[in-house]
């Protein structure tokens, strides 16, 4: 078995159900929307520590917050007459009402988690299903407002870190494989399917037709064949360009504890080469998981939130990012 | 007056004296080229602290430092039959026997030090002229193998750090004046006329004609203009774009604090963004000259004296600069 740690990000499940007494959100009037919070929230709150916030409410900034975070979508956050969001206290479980479907009940963990993800979310799930009228077809499954989401209305997502696969551009082999088993490769951060800071999404392409468990296996599976492609495409990095590898890493550390002003898109970049050093032991830090924690906190609306402020102009986020990070990661170093 | 010790690195005087009875150094056999080391040397070595280096007996390594340095030129160098240096203890006066002349003598000073200069090498040469049979016409002056350096035979030149003008690109339109003025206006470090880290040489063009008070004059007053011109630069620079310059500036340290492969090329570079930034003021180093003498010192010879090797292959070369190049500035930095 090999260590996935510095590969393996993140995984989430997501589940689209849709309720048969209301229309799809698109076409949904204000006070059906209000119901349709208000149902799911009476199902949602009495199971743990869950909070509704609603698009109306949510101060913009918070919602921005939430948003850089994958909580909430953007077609979410643009659904200020009746888009809600029910979070879990520590933010793993988020279930978005009134966004594409009626509900997208989703759920982040930490690492290969997809299955774990899946008993998170199945209680929440089959309270939904018992107790409120959601549309289900016992030929096709659940119904959604988009096709690809009929079926199990699942996606299950992990994301990883492929530095190795990218630079050595066997990236695109790979993409074509997962293509040809129903998996979607998509790259994180970038516009369209530009990866950005080396970060690549996996998920299923398929929500009918398959059972949940073959998803999750699926998905699983593949993204531990990637591992396996990325920990040899690491090895021959390191045997054959040693040197280039660990003075790109070692810039990208000079820049990021030195530059005074830091966009967000070069933030990405060189975190990713940090990651690199990291990831092939070229430097140490205090917390493995503080460059993953920072590619989101260093995004505009959350460094804002950081830094205490209500607005930061582009100058100033710029400022307030490349102080942020310097002193967090100088901080994080063991020499 | 301004504060010109952020702009003027040294001066350098230099003059050329050719002897009667021998024809050009091109031209010279062996024999007839060792008795003109002896001559020459038998006039200076009484005169204080001074040492003989031939060309034959330097070792191959020390000789490339000393031409880093700028003691003895190119040419000189690849003179191996009959070529010759005397130095003096500290380095300041280096007189080149046999190179394109008989006699090359030159005073480097820090600072604006033209004056000095001429006045540490007068009595050098005061004493060649009075006991060699120095080359010399009454009507044109001194007689030399090139017609550039009959007349005083003097060059007088001072190395500038001009990043201001360069940055707003108003260095093109000084250095049209200065040539008008007749004065050449030359990169330093540079192929041909390309300035790197921001260094500049001036030095008057003509040496016949002239007095050599006149050329000291007037390259030192010229000199004093472009530092003028460079102040109002800089001030402008940081009016419009400070933030632009600073971030520039402190990237560069990170790089050169960081860097684990670090050519010469770069080195220069980035020290010339970092010079910036000691002049300017946001970054304090213990001593501001170190990064003066950190450009010769990361030089490929000097460098690989300084490591106590006897050879480093370019690989080695580009490791050892940028790990000597970060352990220097990091110790020399005042937070």
């Amino acid at each position: 078995m090999i260590d996935i740690s510095s590969i393996v990000i993140s995984s989430r499940i997501r589940l689209a159900r849709s309720l048969n007494d209301y229309i799809f959100p698109g076409m949904l009037s204000g006070e059906a929307g209000y119901k349709v919070i208000k149902q799911v929230a009476d199902v949602v709150l009495p199971l743990g520590d869950y909070k509704v916030f609603t698009m109306q409410q949510l101060p913009a900034l918070d919602a921005e917050v939430m948003q850089e975070k994958h909580l909430i979508s953007k077609n979410l956050l643009e659904n200020k007459d009746y888009g809600a969001v029910i979070l879990s206290d520590n933010q793993s479980v988020s279930i978005m009402v009134n966004e594409e479907d009626h509900i997208r009940a989703q759920c982040f963990l930490k690492g290969l988690s997809l299955k774990q993800a899946y008993d998170t979310l199945e209680p929440i799930d089959n309270a939904l299903i018992n107790k409120l009228n959601v549309a289900f077809d016992s030929s096709l499954g659940f119904l959604n407002s988009c096709i690809t989401n009929v079926g199990t209305g699942m996606r299950a997502s992990v994301m990883l870190f492929l530095p190795a696969l990218t630079l050595s551009s066997e990236i695109g082999k790979i993409i074509n494989l997962l293509s040809n088993q129903g998996l979607t490769v998509r790259g994180v951060f970038g516009e369209g399917s530009e990866a950005q800071g080396y970060m690549y999404q996996i998920s299923n392409a398929r929500s009918l037709g398959v059972s949940e468990s073959e998803i999750i296996s699926k998905v699983t599976n593949y993204a531990l064949k990637v591992c396996e492609y990325e920990m040899q495409a690491r090895k021959r990095l390191v045997e054959n360009d040693e040197i280039t590898i660990k003075d790109r890493v070692f810039r990208a550390w000079g820049i990021l504890t030195n530059a005074y002003s830091l966009s967000a898109n070069e933030f990405m970049k060189y975190a990713g080469e940090v990651k690199i050093g990291i990831a092939l032991g070229f430097i140490k830090l205090k917390d493995n998981t503080l460059i993953d924690r920072l590619l989101f906190d260093a995004l505009p609306s959350s460094l804002t939130k950081i830094a205490n402020q209500e607005a930061l102009n582009e100058t100033e986020e710029r400022l307030t990012r490349a102080s942020f990070v310097s002193k967090t990661l100088k901080t994080a170093r063991i020499k």
